[in-house]
């Protein structure tokens, strides 16, 4: 499997930063790359090198990660169920990715080819659904339909929020609250079910169980709300794509409604203007209002309002094994974003 | 729900041909549109539309039949269960139908927009997977993994014959028995899973389980190559579709495997040019070609032949209720191959 070139917020775990919460996971990611290498043996004979070169470059590994991590007992090594659990939300993230990319038209994802580049997107198409079906069999490999109906219900609503934002790009009459209502959909509900898989499977109680879901539930949210101030703040080199993708492809993310709110009345529809796709985005001119008008304090302060959501979720539970792990994951994302802080911010 | 205008194979309850076998299955058909419909409500607000959209030109509902006449028992009512597992077969097919015309640019399935027509080709991946994932949602709701894993088994071998077929378009080197293995797994795949479903929840034999599975199988193969025939012997006021598609696009099925063996050498030549593309498709020439060597006769054996192999999976039970029923629905196949017969042949 190759490394994971870019930097963004969850780092692999040859990264220094990340090191101190992934390196207790390099057993348990490296029983996740023997399961899914072993899968591909399970496909049809000819399509088993395309699904390689996705779960190739399946990069992070997030999900996975808040499956061991909500899972985690200090010493324990790791559980076959639990590894399973990782594959299966993993899976379905990479069947999202391929699908995400032929709508996109993306060329270029962690410095590889997409898979619709390289096989065209009819095949990516089709590529996207077995994966997305094989992920459904191994989770139907449990002796209860409960990881299935988990992870398919999630699976529709991921789906939900990408239909809907599909169909609102270039919209500019949608609310902060349609804003959260799709991140809550498309990012935080995978991120939500890891939690829930790892604390369920490894026999937490009820209460612990619905605690670490939301925690999950509103980390997806933080960790979407920084991948969008990145778009603006980030450095192309690190976060490996280009910078203002969200503007030009009118997409209304937290940092434009909050750079909205702060322009004049003119520049204001200005921007809508450029949402729309009336006129060419802006971005240099976008960017320097955004330093102007503080822009990445009021995100940073969005997303430190989900971190805390998070953090309160499991409060009541100061004992349970993960939550020490849990909440260094947190800082880990408060890093990332101080990272993007623009000088003189 | 609007009525299929098309006259496929297995035409809808309200054709006279089928009418026959699907008179049986009225109050069956009636609770799966209840059922369907019920579905809606489930999807986001924003996507219901949509999702009624494709559930509604659902059209001939095969799958479902398989389902219910492979459950046969006379006199009873539908089963919910049976009613649910038809449901996820159907759900399935439409997701794969979605994701078929997208990949065909396709713009009119029995007689209205695609879905990628109507909403966009990006809202048309994600809505064929939001169905998939309900698919698998609804198959999660049985007291056992059972049925979610015989369904993504299934889907997961689907997705990899279309795939499989989508990367030979425009290829020559390929043999009949390429050419059955695809339609095995894109066709046969998902009429085999319903006879399956169908037997093994109305609590039938291990063995019977086994036959009826075969029997859908076959049935399925059969199916695909009536479906395959047609697209060359059919009227296009009946089935709804131009003709010669296949060729057009560079499928090489029964009919040309069957042309192309009966040509003279450099006749073959040409004709192999115009599968890869390599000049135009002579559709009118290769149809008269087909109606002087004998091609549906041909064509209409290898049916023949499956329907066969569908009988004699089913023949040490002549006592089980479904046969006489899945029996008459062979026939029904048979009458529409024997539609298709040209003049003179």
């Amino acid at each position: 499997m190759s490394a994971d070139p870019s930097t963004s917020a969850f780092a692999p775990a040859n990264k220094p930063l990340f090191g101190e919460v992934f390196n207790h996971l390099k057993p348990h990611m490296a029983a996740l790359d023997r399961l899914l290498a072993a899968q591909i043996a399970e496909f049809e004979p000819e399509i088993r090198a395309m699904a390689d070169y996705c779960i190739d470059t399946s990069g992070k590994r997030i999900r996975p990660a808040l499956v061991f991590l909500s899972s985690w007992q200090e010493g324990r090594p790791p559980v076959d169920e639990l590894v399973k659990a990782a594959a299966v939300v993993e899976l379905v993230h990479l069947a999202t990715l391929v699908h995400d990319d032929i709508m996109d038209g993306a060329d270029v994802r962690r410095n590889r080819k997409t898979a619709s580049r390289a096989y065209g997107s009819a095949a990516a198409v089709l590529l996207g659904d077995a994966l997305f079906a094989h992920a459904l069999h191994l989770a139907s490999q449990y002796p209860t339909p409960e990881v299935c109906h988990a992870v398919s219900s999630s699976t529709r609503r991921v789906c939900g929020g990408e239909i809907i934002q599909t169909l609102r790009r270039g919209t500019t009459d949608v609310s902060r609250d349609d804003y959260y209502r799709v991140i809550d959909l498309k990012t935080a509900e995978l991120f939500r079910v890891s939690c829930f898989l790892g604390a369920r499977l490894s026999g937490a109680a009820a209460d612990v169980v619905e605690s670490s879901a939301a925690f999950g539930r509103h980390l997806g949210i933080a960790y979407q709300i920084y991948d969008d101030l990145a778009d603006f703040f980030g450095e192309e080199k690190r976060i490996g794509k280009t910078l203002g993708t969200d503007l030009a492809s009118g997409k209304l993310t937290l940092p434009l409604f909050v750079l909205a709110d702060r322009l004049s009345a003119a520049d204001r529809d200005l921007l809508m203007e450029e949402i729309r796709g009336e006129r060419p985005s802006q971005l240099d001119e976008r960017l320097r209002q955004m330093r102007e008008l503080g822009v990445w304090g009021a995100v940073a302060d969005a997303i430190e309002a989900e971190l805390g959501q998070a953090a309160a979720a499991l409060a009541p539970f100061p004992g349970h094994p993960p939550v020490a792990l849990l909440m260094r994951l947190c800082d880990v994302l408060r890093g990332q974003v101080a990272s993007l802080r623009p000088a003189g911010a």
